[in-house]
């Protein structure tokens, strides 16, 4: 796969990944879901574009989906934009250390009729074919917490997006 | 094609659309561009997801990349969230009416290394198989004005995003 030079830092992320996650907060029931997610090298740019679905895995429904881009900065620094159906907009900066990313949104931007979220911290570890995610949210009035932990393993290479 | 009901109000921006734009703007070069967009209905969710890439029309070579969710709520009012490789993330509020939708962002969320765009305003119209767009942009402290317009050709359909 050819691949921006900026990119090799976290071409540990790419392909499609297949798993099972856990989500709790304080105001919601804990629920399980199945999970697939993509990170796919942008065409030859310095980013890589991030896509994402779950489903509750008792009843097999949609839940949730998100989609965004990874930016590689120089020295191990990223941006990671995401845009959520639920109305919600994370920035986040972090950085990637061996296969180890660590995200900060810090300031989160909602639309109007979307649930008040204030902050989202993520960390992902890929271990070879496993990734590993735990995300944390400030939301409804609550602190910054984990809400949502996930194994996924590795299902194979897509093509760069055109 | 099943959709949410809320979502019968977007119908006709449904399926994968191909086309040529221009851009223009004080600080850059004016461009053309060949670009395919795609506004798939959610899994029976109330939003439609929305992915969009050009090429250069001269060189074929990637130009941009972006992806997000519109949100269809009552009283044809409209909210999307777009997430950019460029570390940009637009949060709109809008209407629909008929088959015009109008988009305003009011306020951009940028990551530290994106470039500084603080509005964004999107007019779409379809018209039978012919979808034409419209965006405005404040940035790098220039006023909102126009930067790009496109002619784009319905190309069938995509199923639901899962």
């Amino acid at each position: 796969m050819e691949i921006h030079p900026d990119v090799e830092s976290v071409r540990f992320l790419l392909g499609r990944w297949e798993g099972r996650g856990k989500g709790d907060y304080p105001t919601v029931e804990p629920f399980e879901y199945i999970e697939t997610l993509w990170f796919d090298a942008g065409p030859g740019k310095p980013w890589v574009a991030y896509r994402q679905a779950t489903r509750d895995a008792a009843t097999n429904e949609p839940l949730h989906a998100e989609s965004g881009y990874l930016r590689v900065l120089p020295g191990h620094r990223l941006e990671m934009i995401i845009a959520q159906p639920t109305g919600i907009a994370e920035v986040h900066t972090g950085t990637v250390d061996g296969t180890h990313i660590h995200l900060r949104a810090g300031h989160v931007e909602t639309a109007p009729s979307a649930k008040d979220v204030t902050d989202v911290e993520r960390h992902i570890t890929v271990d070879g074919d496993t990734m590993t995610y735990r995300l944390s949210m400030a939301a409804v009035g609550e602190e910054l917490q984990r809400h949502l932990t996930a194994t996924l393993t590795h299902h194979g290479w897509i093509r760069a997006t055109s």
